[in-house]
Formats: C-alpha cells, structure tokens, sequence
C-alpha cells in the first residue's frame, strides 16, 4: 500500500533494524531518537506538500498513468524542471534546512536516459529495469537517496591506483543471480531516511577501472549494510530537553557514511555493469540536474532573510536605512541564484530518451552562486543579529526561577515583544548559520553536487571560446585564416541551444 | 512604403534636415558624419537580423496580421519576452554596442498597458490612439526612441520646486488639435537615428505636477526640436581616417540631449494628459521591461570575452591556469545576468490589457548585476589584455615606413600572429572598457533603465519581509499575536507570482 | 604576590565563590568545569608568552619602574602600539580563538588621557586615581576585563527613554564613600576570567543622561554581580570527555552576561560620574585602539590558513593550482587586516596626557575587514576541507571496536596519513568556521568594538571630503567662491596628520 | 648646474632633438606638444613639491652630503621609505595621475643592494660605478627613467627560445670601452621627459641567457634610441583647444615604445653584465619597492572621491544615505590601499648593503589591491557622476551662441552652481574613469609592477605553509613525525621579520 502522509511514512521507517551507530553505539529505533527525529520530521515535508500542493509536488506520471510524488517523477516537459524548483524552494522555506529528497530524483532522471544511451550502444536493457524500479517506487511512494560520493582516498589517484581498492564502491563478484558490491559511501544525504539507496560511480572513469562502473539500487536494509550517522555542528542540543537552544527543534537535515560489505544485489537492480564510459556522462548529466536543484537554498534563505528582519524589528530598528538595504542586499544575492536555476530549467531540451534535460552552463552557473552566497547572506544576517547571536545563555538559565527573570528583565528589545521569542529568532540565525542548519545552507552548499572548481570545470567546457573570438575578431576587422575548430561539436551546444529557434518553437507546441 | 533593409533605413535618414550640433556646429548630414554613423551602422543590424533570423528578431503582430520586426512587437506571450532577450543578445554579439532599439520597444509594451489602465479610469481613448500609431510604425518599420530622462536640475526637488519650470518636460499649452510642449530630455539613446521619440515623465509625480504627466509621440524632425550630440571616450578616433585605432569601427552607440522648444503635438499622439497618478506605474513598468532588456550586456561581454580569449591566445598563454580561470570567471558573472534575465521573463504573466508583462523582482536583480559586474569583466579583460591595451602607439605609426616596421618586429606574440592582428585585438578591448563601447558597455549599463539605487529600492518594495518573518517564526516556535499585514497586496506578489500554479497551467495551455 | 606564570593564575581563580550560572545552576569551580576551562587556558597563554617572549609580550612601565605585562601597560609609543598588535597577532596563533585581555589593555589606554581631559576641564583628580589602580594591577599582573556593552532594549532609543531604566547601567546613589550602580552588561568577554572589571558608558550620552555617564573599576567577586554563561556553537562537546570532537580541546573564547545589582563601587575606583560630553570621546577613543586590536584575528587565521594547507595535503592535492590559489587568496585577505592594522599602530600619535593613540581612520578601515573578511577565510578553508568538515562521525564511533576499523579504512587521505590524524585537522576547521571558535574568528569579528555601521560612520566623519573636492576642483579648472569650511578641525585631522613632517621627525627622535 | 624649479626642469627637455614618433611624424619639439606637455607638467611638480615641502619631497643624501629630491634617495631608514609614500600620495593628489618618476626611485634603490650582491659574489665593482652615477644625477637633479619590460613575443617563451633575438633586450657586443645593446622596452613610463633611463632585465633568467642580463644607465638622446608614443583614451582632446573636454587639461601620464638599435654604453654606466642569477633578484627587489609605490594610486582617488563627492553636492544630493555610504565605500577601500603600502614601508629592514627594503609580502598585497579596488572606486565616481558623465555635449558646443545658452539652462544642477563648473567635474570623472587618466589610474594600476598574477605568486612563495601548518597541527592535537622542512629559509622570512624583536628594537635606536 502506498505511503499516503506523513505519518504513514513515519511509520514506514519503524522497525527495520537498520544497523545505525551513533556515539558509538547502535540505534535502537532511528525514529525515536531525538537526534535523529528532525531529519526524518524534514522528509516527511514532501508527503505533506504533495497533499497541500499537489499541483507543485506532485506530477502525472505517463509510466504509471497518474499523478505521483513530484520527487519520483521522470520529467516529462521544461515546465516539470521548473516546478521541481519552485517546489524544491517551497519545501526550504518549509523546513529552513535540507529535506533529503533530491538526489534520488535527479538520479533516477539522469539514469533514465543513461540507461538508454547504454542500451542503444550495447543493447542491454538496462532500461526497461530502471522502469519497472521507477514504476514501482512510484506505486509506493518511497524515498530513494543518491549515493554517490566516495570515500577517494588520495585525491590525486583513481580508483585502481589506490592502496586500498574499496577507496571506491566496486563489484567483487559476479553471480548469476547478481552482483556483490563492496566499498562505501560517504556523507549521504538523508540515507538513513530513505527506502532505497541508489549507488553510482563518483568520477569519470578509465578503461581498466570496469568494476568501479556500477549502478544499482539497494533497499537500505539489506544485509551487509552499515550506517554511521554523521555528527553537525550543535547536534546534541536536540538531546538536552527543551526547543528554543536548537533554534530549528523541528528540522534538520542529514547525512551519514555508508559502509557497503559485500552486499548482493539482484540484476533487476543492476542499471550499469561495467561500461566504464557511461561513469562521465551520468555524473555530469546528474550534476546537471542537481546543481540547479540548489534553488533549494532560496528557500532556505527565506526563512533567513524573515528571521534577520524579525530581529531588526524586535530591536526596534526595522526603518534604520543600512538595516533596510541589508535586507536589500541578502534578497538580490537570494534571487540571483533563483534566477540563474529557473533560466537553467526554463531552457531544458528534450533528451533521446524522451525525458528532459536542463541547462548545463547556467545550471552551473547557478550552483556556483550556491557555494558563495549563502555565506554572505549568513553573515548579513549574523550582521542584523548582534553578538546575541553567540553569547545567548542557555534556555535552562531562561526557565531557571532564579536566572529566567534576571534574563527576561535585560534581553528586553523594543516595547511588546516578548524576550523569549527574541531569544528564538536569535537561536534561529545561529541554527542557519554556525549550528545544525547551518550544515545544509552553508558548507552542503558549498560542497553538494560538486564542490566550486567542479563548476569552474564545467563552465570551461561550455564556453565557446572559438565562438567568441569570431565575434571579437569581426568587429576588430582582423582578417586571418579560419583557425582549426578547436572546440568539439558537444562544446559549442551551449549557444546553439540559445539560439537555436526551431526548438523554441517546437517547444511552445508542447 | 515599409523600410526592409539596413541600407533603405539608412536611406530613410536622408535629406531629413534635423538640427543636429556638434562640436559647436550644425551637422549638415549625420548619415555621413563618420563619428555619427558607426551608431547608425548598430542600428542598422536590427533590419538585416529580421531578416536574416526573422524568428528570432521578427513577430507575429495580433495588431495587423503579419510579421513585424521585434522591436515594434506588442508582447502576447511569455515567448515573446524571452525571445526579445535572446535577440538582444545575439545583436550584442554582433556590434558589440547599443543598437539603441530597446527603449522604444520597451516603451511601447508599457505603454500599451498603461493607456489601457487609464482609460479603463476616465474612460479616455488613449489606447486606441496608442495602438493607431502602432500600427502605423509596425507597418512602416520605423525606428522608435523613448524619451524619458529630464534634466532634472536639484535632485532632490520635484519638477515644480525647480528655479527653472523646464527642468522636466510639461505641457505649456493645450489647445483644440493638440497640446505644445517644452523642456529637454538628456542622453537619449539613438535619438537621432530614430524616426520617432515617445516622450513621458521620467518619475513619481504629485498631484500638482498635472502638467508634467505627459506621455506622446513626436517626428524627430518637429519644429520645435534640437539635438545637441553627446562626446564619447575617444569619439573623435573616428574622425582621423584609418580603422584600427577605433577598436571598433563598424558600430558605436549614441547618446544626445534634445531640446524641446514649444513643440506642437497633435491630440492622436498623445497618451497622457494630466492623469498624475499613472506616472510612477508607467515608469516601473517601462523599467520593469527595460531593466531585464540589459541582457543585450551579456551578447557585449561575449565579444569582450573572445578579444580577451583571442588577445591570450596571440600571446601565446591560452593555455595556462589562470588565464583560463579567468575566462571562467567572465563567463559566470555575464551568465549570472543572462539567468536572472531569462528567469525574469519566463516569469511573465499576462497584464489585463491583454500584453505580457516579466517579472520586476528578477529584472531589477539582472539590471543590479548589470550596474556591476561588466565592470569586473572589463577589469579581467584588460588583465588578460595587459599594459599594450593603454600604451600602442596610433595607427599612423603603424603605417609609417619608419616606425611600422619597427612596431610589427617588436609588437608580435607568438608564432604565426600578425601584429596588426595583435593590435587590432588589443584596440578592441581598449574600445570596450576605455573607448567610445566603453559608454555603453560600462557606464550606460550603469544608468540605464535607472542608476543602482533604483534597483535596490524596486527589490525592497518587492521582498515581502512580512511573509518571510513568518516562515522564520514558525521554525523558531515564536508564538505571538498576528503582527498587522504590512505590506500591501502589490508589494505581495513576488511569491504568489512564483507558486501560483493556476497561472502556471495556464501558461502551458497558451 | 604579583602573579607570574599561567599556574599561578589559574590558581589565583579559585575559591573566589563568583557567582557564575551555566545550564540554569550555580556553578560549583569554573576553573574546573569543563566548558569554561578551555576559556580559562586562553587567558593563560599571555602570562606565559609574557614569560617566553618577553620582548613581545612585556614593556618598560614609567609608572612602576619595571617591565609589565603588555596587556597592563600605557603605552609609551608608537612602537609599543605596533608592538601589542604583534604580540596579539601570535597569540591568535598560539590560541586559535579570543584570549580575553584586549579590552582591558584598551580601556585602561583610553581612560588615561580621558580622565587626564576631564581633569583639565573640571580639576577632578580622576587620572591620579587611574593611575593608582593601574600601578596595582600592574604590580599584581591582573587580567582587567572591560564591560562595555549595555543590554540598550530598544535599539531606536536613549538610556532615559526606555520603558525599564535598568536597560543601561547608571548610578542609583551616590554616598560620601563611593557611588552605588545597577544595570547589566550583555556579552562580556573573558570576564569569568578576570580579576576585575572596568564599567563604561557604551554610547554618545545626552545632558539629562548624567547617571548613566559612569566609569568605575570592579572586582568581579564584588557583592551583587552575578554572571550567567554564554553558549557557544558546540560548547557542550568539552563536557563529552574525548579531544577530537571539539577540534581545538584546549582553547575558547569567553562571553557571560552580567548583571550588576546595586554594586558599591568607593570613590577611588571611580573614574567617571556624570561628565557626559567625555563619553562620546571615551567611546571614540577605545574603539580606536580596540579596532586595530582586531589584527589578533590575523593570527587565528594563520591557524585556519594552516589547517587548509594541511588538509589539502592529507588528502594529496596540496599542489593542484586551484587549491593553492586558494592558500594564496586566504593570506592575501589575512595581511590585508594586518597591514591595516599595524599602519594604524604606526600611524600612532602622543596625547596630551602623554600616551599614545593610534590612526582612527585605519583602525576603522582594519576592522571593518574583520566584519568581512574572516567569512571569507573561512569559506575557503570549508572549501578545502571538502564536506567532511560537517559530517564526520562521532569521536567515540572512531573509536569503538565495531565501527573504528570502519571509519580508519574509509577515511584515509594520501598515503602516510594517520585517518585520525585527518580528522582532527577536519574538526579544527568545523571549530573554527562552525563550532566553538567560529564564535571568536567569525560573529566576535563582527560585532566586537562595533558593528560594520559603527565603522562606516566612524569613516564618514573623517574621510574629509572637504579637502578631497578642492582636490578635484583644481584640476578640473573650477573657478568658484570658496565654500565654506564644512568640516570641523577634528574631522580634517587625517590628512594633518599623514602629511604633517613635524610630527614625524619628531617621532624619528623618541 | 643643478635642476632646482619645474621651469628650469622644462627648459632643461628643450633641444634635444631626441627621435620622439607621434602619429606617424617625428615630433619637432615634444615641449610644446599640446598632447605630450601635460605629461611634461607632471613630472616638473615632483620639482616644485621638493622646494613647497622639502621635508616630504627631500631627504639628506649620505652620499653626497647634502638635501637632494627624494625620487634621488637611496633609503636610509625606513622612515624613508614611509616618506617616500607619503610623498607618492600627495603628488597623486596634486597631479590626478601618474608623475613618471617613482621607476627610477625604486630601480636605483633595487641596483644599490644587488649590485653590492653582485661585486660580493664576483669582485666585480658595479656598487662603486653605480653610486658614482647616483651622486651625479643627484647633484644634477635629473629625471631617471626605470626600462624593464621587454616585448616578450611569446609569452610561453623565454628570451633564447623567441624567434626573434631582439624580443628581449640583449647584449650584442662587447667591447673594450663598453657595449653595444639592441632590442626594444615596451610602454616605458615618462621616458621621453627623462634625461637618463636604466635598462633592466624583466625576468627570471636562466644560465644560457647571458647576454640578457645587462643592466645600465642611458641618456635618452643616445644615438640609436627611437622613441614610439603610445596613445591614450582621449589623448586627442589636448589638440583640440580649450580646456574642459580634456577632464584634467594639466596633467597626464605618458607611455611610450623605447626602440634601442645597437646603442653604445661606456663600462661606468654598466651595472650588469652576464651575472644571469641576479635578475631574478633584482626583478624581486625592484617589485617589492615597486608594488609598494602604487600608493600613488591613493593620491589620484583622493581627487576623485573628492570629484564625486563634488558632483554629488552640484546635483543636490550630497547627503542622501547612499550617496554618503558609497564615499565611505570609496575612502574605504582607497585606505585599504594606503595601509598595505605604509605597513610594507614600516616594516622595512635594513639589507647588507646599507640600504633599506620594504617588506615583500605586504607590497604584494597593496599591489594586489591596486589591480582591484580603483576599479571599483571608479564603478562608484561613475555611479555618484550620473549618466552625463558620458553624454555630455562638447566644449565648443558649450561655448557656442546657439547651444551654449541651451546648454547652461539644462545643465544646471542645485540653485547656486555655475553649469560649467558642473560640466567640469563630470569631465574630471571621466577622465579619470574612461579617458586619459584612467590610464595611470585603472589599466596601468592593473599591470605596472607585475600584473595580477605575478602578485600572487609572489605572495604564495611568502606565505609560509610549514608554519603555519604547525601552529594547526597543535591545536588540533595532532601527533606526528616532523615532516620534512618543506619551505626554505628565504620564504620564513616574512614571520621571522613580524615577530622578531630584536630586530624590530634595533630600529628604534636607528
């Protein structure tokens, strides 16, 4: 039966016996601990959107004839990857943290048409597997997390040249039954609140490296899989009772090292095996996908930008001007990165595979936005916040008779507020910025879907230099034997995707 | 009989006897002034464009049942917004300068809006007057400016607090044909190129400025009008014979002062009378359109980036990191304003007088970016340029037999470079960030469309902290009594124009 | 016994029975709780520098006749400022976070010549007593901490405009043996730590604000003072037991609370009551000096420079261009703040009194790179950690026998790195960029010695543009009456005093 | 006789029939060329600073026992250099632009240590040559021209490996009176207004490039120099009569190509010859006193902070918020600048040669900041400037009968500004933003001394990682073997210099 609530999904999560270590030891039920609960409580969001939106989070699905999660859906049209934004900022506003649910959607996009692509040159069915996987958790309604990164060891080795060989996920035996893998995954987001795990190679990879190149899907409570949950900055004030020192009691995001050892998976789940040239393009199509899928942070900056001007009121200096166009300024950096992911899914192109693609090059452009600005943002509201910020006492000292009214009498701001919901925005702008949210908006920005030379990599590749220089050398009045085409064919697609109108037109029949 | 071609249009400036000065004289024919026509030549290649990608620079008028150029199109849907982007950006790549059509375009589309609010009102015909002239110019392929900054004297008084009554334009008689009007309007774009300008007021008005809220169409060989040309960085290099000192010798921009005196308008070409309260909404819907027009920036910057490219390449340094990261980063900063200006017109949504209308919060953010970050891209463009961009010896050294063989020995780069070629390349970048395209490229983006403080006061009005401070309440546990709505519905609709999906079905529909 | 070793000191916290409330109790030692410890062992570090370095870290005292620790000493010239900015620079590196004695040393160098002021003007005999305390502290070698920053309620308002008069600290009653105060003081630092505390207005006082002008010197075991603890990102790691979660187990910074019950201060610990128009200046002259001493942020930045240099090397890419532009971008950002700096301490001028002060306009223009770029900083050293900053496993997951094997396969860097090794470096960067002393390298940098805004007005006042627009009259062959003088003689005194030789040869002298 | 007044300098350019190219002629009289002459003025102030304000623009020569202009001085204490600043601001100040003569201050500095190298290693006695030609040109008080930047050709390439020998400049002969050079310098700064230039090596040479490594003293009217005159924005406006368009009629800054054909120079004037390891020092040396003294750049913002700030007041506005905060983001940065260069010069020390040197890292840093900040600080004069800044009508049209009057009513500003003073200013913004000015100002700020990059690498061979890296080590509690001392002594130097005392109490005694 498909996961309808939030609370079903809740309920879905009791009881698997997942192997989950934190501080040492192993979690008796996941749910239930209070360190744990925010992540889960920030995934449950989705289900809880699809019912109040539906129009934003949920999508028909031709594959299965109805309306799904819009999280499990294949994109079916440019306006799919635009409401995959707006709903991906709707849900940061929601939260103020991360909500774990990309990945696996933009995964599953990108291995929709890669398996296609492997099947047309290989004709494998690679395929007609990822359809049925995708038919069924649509059914279902699960959560499906991307579990890519790995651990890489030396960064200036690959996979083979490492000492370790499980530096890198990679099979050690194949059966006819399936594959068993071996290897782990670092910091996956949300991976202990997920049904199902997709794992996926890191990097390009080389002729010789043929068992790094796997796909394939494992439900996180197959045997053999162990999980030790990663500590965030302030984590454990969520174990101390009481919600305000938490800033955000409610949410939080999630990320957790997966050790994968000697894990079998059937071939139905197997989605590549060894086509070591498919490693590049399905990590650079995913990175497509989800470096934009970094609109995310706009919401989340909403709630920032709402509570650094909930202090400046609570101050009583709301109106001063340099308050004001601080407030200007967060928001310009804000719709900048909002800008530059809604352009990247407002050009999205048609794939032979038949589901939609967005822009590269602003797709990048706007994930490296994503590794400065929240940063800034975070330090203008830190700025609107005062040293309150980081020298709060605690909530204990708040409730204490002795201290609490000492406390309420001295961290009064302007008349009719009441000092303990100054006291919670404050927390809440330190939760953003150095505690556990802080995670997601800050350093998940900076490094998730690639870290900032990863982009500067991409958008050389889509620059087209030749393409320009012509421009410049016209209007310079050089004159000069054409110089060899030096950039090839997939290089210069990103303007004749600006410009090529045939598209556009077609486009607008859709 | 319509004009088809650049070189009827230019035929059309013929013999029109305006009474253009500069340099202290009258200008017998500005077609043939060789510091005039390079900005008539920019000009020009919006007819070729038409026809040569007429999907990209022509439309189908609703108007008068054909094809019209672009530039004259009533918008009727969010395609033809973003399409007027992409044209914008394909002729900055062709004459690296303002082709000086965008304001009128610009002008039209607000326009057609605003009559339509005012007559609905006072139930005035302005509308049916507006789209009479359209018509007429749709036919004709005429070339229409858009006059709206006055002189404004103290800045920080209103139009009729000045010393001097004409320090904005205002109507000084109405008579039974039409009305006489007088004052000035500084640094018009193209105006002497153009057949046409639409005067309106450049600001909020009061309701006692009755007399300043005009909006009409005026020949630009009126009696009654003249035109005082504006220098340029290095304009004067066009006037010297040869065609590398230029930079560029093809195009330019142009900016003049038109002097108003007593100027006769007949009733049909007049849009506003006195109805003080439409000037401020005019004046943000001509910039809300204007504003993301800046994207025409991002087709400058990508010659400015190939000069760059090609200038490191003669050098013999293509290849090395930092010149490399450096192109980089020019692409992000001209793609971050390509991306809020494409988001902005997608964005879009249909006005009640039936045209389409981008959206204001991402316009003002891609012009604030444009205030800026061409500035930076110039800055790396005369780095990767170096000193050579600011210290060649002119073009008849280069031509001298004495000094032109000395010059081509010790101005060469690597092998197989020919210095004029060099020079030609290193001209180019000093016309863009110092020369006469530097106006255009740097300062023009600056100003135009309003100077940065404009942007930040249009995104303040649009940041809806009252919605914000309520998402972030809510994750802080705040509980407190509703707070009074403090923003008005208009200042609302950012976010209800992002997650209204009515709307957005309805799009797909159109 | 004066104190002289970091033993001594620690040992001369005990057993003073403050009373200090963390968590909502009493706290029994502080010396002993875990969470203070680390404040307390900063502190430590300038006795034994002062024991180490002496030439750094003391000075010759003309009070006393002997050298004295630096943090106690009026400086004598300009080499004594440039010289607490060198000792300050290396503690920051011996530290990696707040050691607590800046604002001691900075309050008793602005009190000397602002008593000697209003001595002049009221023939009070405030600097003797000044003096007086100064050789005591001296003598004893005491940490003097400065409580500066009242709680303000309402932002917007005045001391005596406030809805509770307590909302800044002010005298309650004055008796023939010395005056009684009340109020509190938000966020001190260090003070836990101290022996005593100096009290000063915080901001521009009006006529009727004469309570409120008091400056006084306190034991921080005075009856009446009650201090309650300030929470920091991750504090709560130093009670986990384990060294490696908290990335820096040694070292914090301090902020507590504390408020002042109708403290009894005796006349001769007075050094301020009711002279008004002297804490305007006071507050000017303090900021002065304290601003510079912001350069101590250089210092936590070489730590954090180092901790991203050796990460990079662990994990084998310390060569690649792009991470080592980064290493270059870090330090360029970091010697920014301290050529500022130290030019400011250069800059240094002789008071009447007989001290030196150095540059206002450079001490500003210091500090207000430290609001800024310390973020900067520190995003790139998140950038070179790589997400593991913020998810790596618990220290006790490290180490118990089930999941340690685990974590030191999968967490290798380059060959020869001990995994644990790693992830030490790892959590230092989380200290410093998201726990416990980013509060110190990142909000402190912010907020102490005044917010961005203080220093921008702080700036305005003595950019002299007065003398800058006859500047560029000149040149640009203006012909105008001359304006009138529209700045005073205090805010042209930049200028005076860059280009005033006299002075300097006479500095060449001392 | 001595030089002692800027007329007895000008008469002293007169007749000397140097090979001067502008415009494809050869110049009969650069003196009284209209577009050479302002440069001329520029430098003759250096001569009427040293009689106004002896103490800043003279120091006392050891060498010659007498008070000589301090663009002659060789250092001897750091005081000196700190003047040397000063001095370098307030000409900027006096000039709006480059004054020629800071090349030869640094290059005869850089050559009195390293030729004193060079005679320690090899017994040679460049030193003893040297300071003969010093103590005449300081006798004389004569203008010295610094030559080092060669064509380069290929820039991936070094001297032997170009195609053409003469790419860079090269020993052609030896003979026994001395030696015959050939080859070109590139944009030399003020050369044409010098009376003796020093040829200097621009790079790295290696062990075959021998004849490369020639430094010497040569008249500029040496049989066998051509001069070639670089151009520059708007250069011809100085022809054109009047005075407004111009922006800055007085002064400019001046570049030209130095063609050397086999020119002759006797051994006294020969202060290298073959001693290929010492380029790289000298080149070092010179840039660390070089990039130092680009605080001239301050001077030049200084007039146009003062230029916007004048406009800003004509056009009403001069205390509206964002006017203001945009002078103090312009004065901000400009001091940034300003406190670089002074902490370099303070922190100088004394070399084996006598002489004193600036500190290396913080000259790169003010460097660095130099190829930046006056971008932005121009970005920020345009922006307070307003759009005229670029479209105002011309001079002549100002002055015409007809436009004039037009003109002067619609250019007025607030009540009380004469329109001409208002055009005046606007035309000093873009002098110094776009046109001539902006020269020195911007592209020369960018690349003079070593562009961009040559900065940071610069900065990363000071930056001390093996330090630093300890100090991380420690806190994080890392335990490991010591690891190889990977940085050699000369890159320790820069914190062996900050924190050492002895060093630092050595100079007070100085």
């Amino acid at each position: 039966m498909p996961i309808r609530t939030s609370a079903e999904y809740i309920q879905s999560l009791r009881g698997r016996n997942l192997k989950v270590y934190l501080f040492g030891e192993l979690v008796k039920e996941p749910v239930d601990h209070p360190m744990i609960r925010p992540s889960i409580n920030a995934v449950a969001e989705t289900y809880d959107l699809a019912n109040k939106e539906p129009e934003l989070a949920t999508a028909h699905s031709s594959l299965i004839g109805k309306r799904v999660n819009r999280f499990l859906h294949i994109t079916e049209s440019r306006d799919d990857l635009v409401l995959q934004n707006k709903m991906q900022r709707k849900l940061g506003q929601l939260t103020g943290t991360c909500f774990q649910r990309c990945v696996g959607m933009d995964a599953l996009n990108a291995l929709y048409s890669i398996t296609y692509d492997i099947d047309e040159k290989y004709h494998t069915n690679y395929q007609q597997r990822l359809i049925d996987f995708i038919k069924y958790v649509q059914e279902e309604n699960l959560i499906i997390g991307g579990a890519m990164t790995d651990p890489k060891g030396d960064r200036s080795k690959g996979p083979t040249e490492q000492e370790d060989p499980d530096a890198f996920v990679h099979i050690v035996e194949k059966r006819d039954d399936g594959i068993v893998i071996k290897g782990a995954k670092a910091h996956q987001t949300g991976v202990v609140n997920s049904h199902w795990m997709i794992v996926m190679p890191t990097l390009r990879l080389q002729p010789n490296d043929k068992d790094y190149a796997v796909v394939c899907a494992v439900p996180v409570d197959a045997p053999g899989l162990t999980f030790i949950y990663g500590r965030q900055s302030c984590d454990s004030r969520s174990m101390e009772g009481g919600d305000i020192d938490q800033g955000n009691a409610m949410y939080s995001g999630q990320e957790a090292m997966v050790i994968i050892d000697n894990v079998f998976v059937p071939w139905k789940h197997v989605f590549m095996c060894g086509e070591v040239e498919f490693a590049a393009p399905l990590v650079e199509r995913f990175t497509t996908y989800h470096r934009r899928s970094y609109v995310c942070k706009t919401g989340v900056a909403d709630v920032l930008i709402g509570a650094a001007a909930a202090i400046a009121d609570y101050n009583g200096v709301a109106d001063a001007t340099h308050i004001r166009d601080k407030l200007v300024e967060m928001t310009h950096l804000n719709e900048t990165i909002y800008g530059a992911g809604i352009a990247s899914s407002f050009e999205s192109y048609q794939l032979k595979a038949g589901n939609w693609l967005n822009d590269d090059m602003l797709a990048n452009v706007c994930k490296h936005h994503v590794t400065k600005l929240p940063y800034e943002i975070g330090r203008l509201a830190q700025d609107l916040g005062g040293g309150a910020v980081v020298t709060l006492p605690s909530e204990k000292d708040l409730k204490s008779p002795v201290t609490g009214p000492l406390l309420k009498k001295y961290l009064k701001g302007r008349k009719g507020v009441d000092p303990e919901n100054r006291i919670r925005v404050l927390r809440l702008i330190e939760n953003m910025t150095l505690g556990r949210n802080a995670v997601a908006f800050l350093t998940e920005s900076l490094h998730g879907a690639g870290s900032p030379q990863a982009q500067r990599i991409q958008i050389a590749r889509q620059m087209q230099l030749g393409y320009k220089k012509k421009l410049a050398k016209r209007l310079a009045g050089v004159k000069e034997d054409e110089e060899p085409e030096e950039l090839s064919s997939e290089q210069q697609e990103y303007f004749d995707r600006i410009f090529n109108l045939k598209k556009h037109e077609e486009r607008k029949t859709k």
